[in-house]
């Protein structure tokens, strides 16, 4: 029996559908407060005075804070941001204010009393504005920050990272290509748009032992984070992250805890409950942020690509987050999936007066794409070349190198496309009229180095028990490292249960982001399971009597290969038995890619950058109603090479659920700000979002090219979905009525001017 | 540095004194069933019938369930006891009916709608009179109950256990002997009287996944009992044990979990919380149960013993819980601390219409000893022999046997007995009328073969965590733990925090009993941060360059020896970095004491039957004052052999807080039945336990015999200040006023009668 490749039900199943599923939101802690923010009016600006006094006498109000009762700083790339605003606000919903109170109804009277003064400041909303001499400076403190060696800020700038990659000669290349194209992309700021709103709960107990009940998709990289900002050993905070009602990253690293933590701080004892409205979602949770991209390829004229320049510009909003490490492999992958032997790439990352930008599902490769995979249609229709055969020149092979000097390897891009391009044959000639179809191929790294550790024990009725800190978030990470443990210990798949994200408890990891924990919890857990696979064989020889290589083990069971009337159980293994000093079975297993050395800051030069890449072909058919600009998709194929699928229920669920949000995001979503630099349309009536009414059949295929250092070949998947759509739809939209649109969202409008000044 | 014998804060301490900790009755879960219980009004009966139609139509009752909805059974040592009675009722407070409902009003009217009616049958209260031949059967079926083999039920009888023990020949013996003192005594039921009543809640979720968060003293004990129970594998329960406030055995085993898993199984995917009042506690919570015991024992001229023959009859009311080890092990500690060559011992467990006995601190001892030391005295008095010489001559010395055949070692009785007659010379001549002294030792075996397994973690930040499963009673073990982890990483005792008794994550552990967890757990800990050290050094020998030899490891650090300033900290140490293929640093530990082989059944010859003795040595002064009765314990002191005293605070606090809990029993608490079988005194107005006013001052000692299966020597001690007291009592007011009480509690009445009688 093997669990891997076969569709097993999700081990999370039941609960979720029946509604049985426990969010953070959900949990009732005894004794609990309840918070309230107060949060800037303003998008830039001093605060002047802060009178929490009326505030403070309300009944029931139990503690009311500002940003002199939290002097900390945190986001790991760059500490640059505190809990509450200290004398300077930077973004409409900064929180400047917390409460404590008894209930809701206090707590909202105390916040309504809270009297604070600002002296208005230039609020910066474009990032190119920022970048220009003599803008105001949203951090003049920047120097000051402490930061991961990894960036480069431009003191006295609004630039939190300048990112640089060069190589070859790409002046020189330029100068001798055939044709050199040079294009401006824009992709819009979008939210997540998660169903289950931002929710801590916080504890700090009388022992200075910090507890907190979390929506946080990444552990342990939250707990590091407020480990250093706070001053308290990692051993003193404990991070319980119950299942994530969708995180796509706007749940990664720090989001509703700061607050939280700075509100128990000064309550200790009593656990302080912060759950976000959605107006709060739309006003102070995350954003992906505005992207501006310039792109100049030169291009032989059989269409090899000999050189690439580009300048991409991120908008990370008041405060930097992930926004440097965005920049980073946001900006190095605007080579795409391309062998591009000279390269000049800058990128920036720049403060802005607006809500932070934070990790989203395809972290940059869904701006990018847009940009690299829209300027490869006019290339190749510029040199009337096959769109596909354009980019089957050029694709990465075994053995290329990438654009950071990595050699690429195990590569499934040709063989997605391949797949992708059958798929779109399947379907016919094009019948409707203004229809077009356009493929496109992408290519996302993911992040190294970064570790991850699982145990594994066996309990003692046989059954197994797997702890990781990998979060479920609808992803089915406990069914794929169930089926893993499985696999590899040769237990059968429904003993085995996952305990998850509980940092007193499950082992570290980095974070359950950038579709890693197929590939590194996934071998983190494998190892563990061989550990403990091991410890079973060894105890069965010493119990049978018998070499460890007689043995055989399946099942749950171990036998002596020929006799099998001589087995053990697991059950019969597991127990801890005097005289055999071996101890109760637990097995422990840690995964790091390989030794990586520091980029190089001048030449982006670092061989191994990414632990893996994500693969992935996609092609959509589009109809447009060239009356009302209307762009209509009709058909998506989405091919992902997952080195080995290990469970196709979830690689295609992920298929379906990223291309769908790709898809609205392209078509439908933008974040947008009023004159003042407020969300301009904070709630579901006029943010709108696909629904499953209004999505289109979804080909969903996988391609295996084994990875080598994957288990069992297998790599992450989930994010490549998210990736090609937009400029799928872009070319398409092109291919069927001639127009070409290099701004995201696609709308109507956009559409129908285009179409106008076309005619 | 070393964290060992020093007296370092306890690690629940401000939690603790400032009211923040919390307990299983604070815990609240989202969407959280109240439940409530209907108890039999009469001790032993038919169920004729059951109507909940009525109580079922109760806005706001979601569950009202029989015996027939939970058909299964409990109690590891013999599966006798339903969650609620099927067909037949056992003792007054039995659940019969359990309903779940929105809140307590809802609960408690649907629960006065319930009506069963009863076909009564006669009532057996008293264990003498259900062993004789025709008595009325409480468990008819008692032959088809599963069972741990070590016991002997008798088929067609009350008696659960009849446990044997024949070494020598005590016939001949006692023919031979020059004396022979026949006494009978008697030991009453008490209650635990814990502060915290029992408390449960459980979710059956729809993943058929069941979580407990019980005021539980041994988790893995209970989960054990209701995996086999249910047929649920032991991955898919997970028991939470919060801090506990006062187990005292009372809570080791099932007691408020069965109704509560059956309810949350009718409910599947809302928690029902199940608190006991205290009412419940005392009707139908456990006791420590009355105990009939006959000692005869055979006596040389010059006070050496050579033969005992007991009788022992063990109440253990309507379920079998853990009576059939109690009756084995207090039975075979009929033998007292002494070297006795020619045995013969009979122990029946019989069962009676009563509360059930579970375990308590001193588990049988208390009661033994109150019969054994009481009858050293009377042979003292009677040979003419000084009390003190008289148990010096008899008592065990390394390499005697012990009753079961056990080789003793390393026995610190003498050291005991000679530490606390110094105590007693110190008090200097009685001065005050009707006042006398005794001295009393005791020895208790704690519980074998029995494993413990712990798990450390070395965090990233170089702080470090144990896993244990041992619960926090208000003993002080997270203390000693860290204690042992520093010591044995060389970790500052301030950097290690403990997380225990949750079994999703902290490993398996027989249980927190039987004084067990220093010497069990405290191995299985120490071996842990042995193997978690060995990483350190060897992760440290490959960065450092050297070998593993010539590193010195101290104070959370690890050095180059003779070259300080070639040093890493544990936090340099602990993460895990590519190119190092260790991964993070987990170490594992397991103990179970050395290959026991089963008891022999016939003769009860186990020389592996005990991990290790608890030995002690207590003395007492009383006043008796001759015209109320009253006896009034002047002095205290109480000396125990700690193998290695690892924290003289909470060796301290546990001798304290054991001889008031033993004052108490001896002289004030006593469980009384009215006619019917009824708690008559079911409150602490009409159940009276003394209070620290009532305290005499206890001089408490230690004494140091290194146990070399112990760790660092260390052996544990809590139950031993409990075991002496009652015997030393009685034997003081003999020695104060002439009388003898053999029976429990010494009441001013009984004290009366008896001075009334020798006048």
């Amino acid at each position: 029996m093997t669990a891997l490749g076969e569709r097993p039900p999700r081990k999370d199943a039941l609960s979720k559908v029946t509604g049985a599923a426990r969010f953070a939101a959900d949990l009732v802690h005894p004794h609990e407060l309840v918070a309230h923010v107060v949060r800037s009016p303003i998008a830039h600006g001093r605060i002047v005075s802060v009178d929490t006094a009326r505030a403070a006498r309300v009944a029931g109000v139990r503690a009311v804070i500002t940003g002199a009762d939290a002097p900390w700083l945190y986001n790991l790339a760059l500490r640059d941001q505190p809990p509450l605003a200290t004398h300077r606000v930077r973004y409409v919903g900064e929180p400047v204010v917390a409460l404590a109170a008894e209930d809701p109804d206090s707590a909202a009277e105390a916040a309504g009393l809270v009297e604070v003064e600002y002296e208005p400041l230039p609020a910066l909303l474009d990032p190119r504005e920022a970048m220009r001499d003599g803008a105001v400076l949203l951090h003049p403190d920047l120097e000051s920050y402490a930061r991961d060696n990894s960036f480069t800020p431009i003191p006295g700038t609004n630039i939190c990272n300048h990112f640089r990659l060069g190589k070859g000669n790409p002046d020189k290349a330029m100068r001798e290509a055939d044709h050199v194209f040079e294009d401006t992309y824009y992709s819009h700021a979008i939210q997540h748009a998660a169903l289950e709103p931002r929710a801590t709960t916080a504890l700090w107990d009388l022992d200075d032992r910090l507890t907190l009940w979390s929506s946080q998709q990444s552990p342990w990289f939250a707990l590091n984070d407020l480990s250093i900002a706070l001053g308290l050993p990692q051993s003193r905070i404990r991070l319980v992250s119950p299942y994530i009602g969708g995180g796509f990253g706007g749940k990664h690293g720090l989001g509703s805890e700061p607050v939280a933590v700075a509100l128990a701080r000064s309550v200790r004892g009593r656990p302080v409950k912060l759950v976000y409205s959605r107006d709060d979602e739309f006003m102070a949770g995350l954003v992906r942020g505005a992207v501006h991209i310039k792109l100049k390829t030169g291009v032989r004229a059989d269409g090899t690509i000999v050189a690439r320049v580009a300048e991409v510009v991120w908008d990370t909003g008041a405060y930097a987050n992930v926004g440097p490490l965005l920049c980073r492999n946001g900006s190095y992958s605007s080579t795409g999936p391309y062998r591009i032997p000279n390269q000049a790439i800058d990128g920036y990352c720049v403060y802005t007066n607006k809500i932070v930008t934070g990790a989203f599902r395809g972290y940059g490769i869904m701006e990018m794409a847009f940009a690299y995979e829209s300027q490869m249609d006019s290339i190749a229709r510029a040199l009337d070349i096959d769109a596909t055969d354009l980019r089957r020149r050029n694709v990465l092979r075994d053995g290329d190198e990438t654009s950071t000097g990595e050699v690429a390897q195990s590569v499934g891009l040709e063989a997605a496309l391949d797949r992708c391009a059958e798929t779109i044959a399947g379907w016919g000639p094009v019948e409707r009229p203004n229809t077009g179809r356009a493929i496109v191929v992408t290519a996302k790294s993911s992040v190294a180095p970064s570790g991850s550790s699982a145990l594994v024990r066996l309990n003692d009725d046989g059954s197994v028990t797997t702890y990781v800190s990998t979060t479920e978030m609808g992803q089915g990470s406990q069914t794929v490292m169930a089926q893993l443990t499985a696999e590899t210990m040769q237990a059968r798949l429904e003993d085995v249960s996952v305990v998850s994200s509980d940092t007193a408890m499950t082992p570290p990891d980095r974070s359950t982001s950038s579709s890693r924990s197929t590939f590194h919890m996934g071998n983190a857990v494998t190892r563990a399971a061989t550990d403990a696979r091991e410890q079973i064989l060894e105890k069965a020889a010493r119990m049978l009597e018998v070499g460890e290589r007689d043995l055989v083990i399946a099942d749950g069971m171990v036998s002596v290969r020929g006799v099998p009337e001589a087995r053990l159980t697991f059950a019969e293994l597991a127990s801890i038995r005097p005289g055999l000093d071996l101890g109760s079975i637990v097995g422990r297993g840690s995964f790091v890619p390989s030794e990586s050395s520091p980029m190089d800051l001048k030449t982006g030069y670092a061989p191994h950058i990414a632990a893996f890449w994500l693969y992935s072909s996609q092609a959509v058919e589009v109809t447009v109603d060239v009356e009302t600009g209307q762009v209509q998709v009709t058909r998506v194929a989405s091919v992902h090479d997952t080195g080995r699928t290990l469970n196709p229920d979830l690689c295609e669920a992920q298929t379906e659920g990223g291309v769908g949000m790709a898809l609205s995001a392209a078509l439908l979503e933008e974040v947008l700000l009023d004159g003042d630099g407020a969300v301009g349309n904070p709630d579901f009536d006029s943010y709108r979002i696909m629904t499953a009414a209004d999505m289109p059949p979804i080909e969903a295929a996988m391609v295996e090219v084994p990875h080598p250092n994957g288990p069992y070949g297998a790599k992450g998947m989930g994010e490549g979905p998210t990736t090609g759509i937009a400029a799928a739809i872009a070319n398409a939209v092109e291919d069927a009525v001639g127009v070409r649109i290099r701004t995201l969202p696609l709308t109507p409008e956009k559409v129908l001017a285009a179409l106008g000044a076309s005619q």
